[in-house]
């Protein structure tokens, strides 16, 4: 579990969960437990998909992929007890009333219920089962977008909206500040996506950190085979102009502090791996 | 998700729940959420258990397990949504204050912690790790407590105590009444490991419905192998006397519905399969 987590990554949705936090005056301490989780379930994502029944891989982050390290059963028990983790790591159970990083039972509950949505079957095992059941066959757009909703957006949706739940919004802007900072959430994770594709052709392996032109060479359906490189570029560039709009309006609601989720959107976007 | 779940099983950890609740006059719609949390969670450990890399069996309740009728990546991925879906189960969120099935957000979180810690490194996952790494090695009899604990006695114990956390019991008598059931939880938990070692010799593979005689076969230390086959049995009446004991308790302290855990405890050793 810590040879997963602990070493490399670039802890892009812990990152979103604090700035989003930050964005609406959120409990710190209660941020800080919703960024370690999400991270842990992605962390055990990862190592469930480099199994060899998924995608078999014997890399990540420049280290061999932990079924490699300690054996398939190893990895299978160290995913499930890392997902297991997250939600251990949303409940603390032991601090009395009052305690420094006591977290309203309330709030709790909420950043369960997020995480547990994007994590499972109308989330990211879900998207993975599409993925799965994808491979060889045409997708179209529709379909295409639903599964990266699903297998990536979902967890950096809900690392905003996680982000969110550790503030305490007053009922007159609620709604409208959820919603803005829903919709940055989907059009960054998205983005994320469409940039991995375009990454996937453009990269060389020693700067991706991983072999491009795999999933020209799996035969999966990319962005790139559905609306070509410029196309996709294009395509993330207003992507990024929507989850910058969407702050736009966070920012006029009187929420100022949103200069990490702009540079997030921008990061996501104008990376090189 | 519905293979897996939907068709055949004891129920066991969800009567628990039921009873435990019923015992301390519970909320009926948390309890019910509990009890199919419990169960999500017990399904995806069978899935993930049977799969190649663990313990390799093709039949479960008379059916192809699921990695034989689905493929290795689909019983991954279902047994990781399913255990995920234990903790959306847990935290209904589209309810309305004053809904139906609404269950207080307190409630939510407690019972999200005590799946999560039961399932997880310090429960389920982490027996199964300890048992992986013990095969062909003895054990002393304090390693094999703890690792049945772990593996099968936390989450038992917690359907007990998830149930327990579905009443609101006043804090005069909260302490000895969660410490009693507590106790109880953790006989009857080390209980049904005990009888499943008795039945693994004794019982025939109609009865069981399953192989009996693998855990010799693949050398894994039990119960019968430690203290033989009539110290086993007469540890598990031991265990049964200690559990009854501690209801006895609960009664004491004015809660009288204790007959379903009376009859769960008395199921659980007196059983043939």
């Amino acid at each position: 579990m810590r040879y997963a987590v602990l070493e490399g990554g670039k802890r892009l949705r812990p990152l979103l969960v604090l700035a989003a936090s930050e964005a609406v005056a959120g409990s710190p301490q209660a941020a800080l437990r919703a960024a370690c989780a999400v991270e842990l379930i992605h962390a055990y994502s990862l190592v469930h998909d480099d199994m060899p029944c998924m995608d078999n891989d014997v890399l990540r982050r420049g280290k061999p992929t932990v079924h490699v390290q300690f054996g398939e059963a190893g990895a299978l028990l160290a995913g499930d007890a890392l997902q297991a983790l997250a939600f251990e790591m949303l409940t603390p159970q032991g601090e009395p009333a009052g305690a420094v990083d006591e977290v309203d039972p309330a709030t709790q509950a909420r950043l369960c219920g997020l995480l547990a949505r994007a994590a499972g079957l109308s989330g990211m095992a879900g998207g993975q089962a599409i993925d799965l059941a994808s491979v060889g066959s045409p997708l179209d757009s529709a379909t295409l977008h639903e599964m990266h909703r699903r297998k990536t957006g979902a967890l950096l949706q809900a690392s905003v909206m996680m982000g969110v739940a550790c503030g305490a919004l007053p009922a007159a802007s609620r709604c409208s500040v959820e919603a803005a900072l829903s919709d940055y959430g989907w059009a960054i994770g998205l983005a994320f996506q469409v940039m991995d594709d375009v990454l996937d052709v453009t990269a060389d392996s020693l700067t991706l950190g991983k072999t491009p032109g795999k999933d020209a060479a799996h035969d999966k359906p990319t962005f790139v085979s559905l609306m070509g490189l410029s196309g996709s570029q294009a395509y993330a560039l207003h992507l990024l102009d929507r989850a910058l709009a969407q702050l736009e309006k966070v920012h006029a609601a009187g929420y100022r502090q949103t200069a990490a989720l702009q540079g997030l959107a921008h990061l996501l976007v104008e990376r090189v791996r």
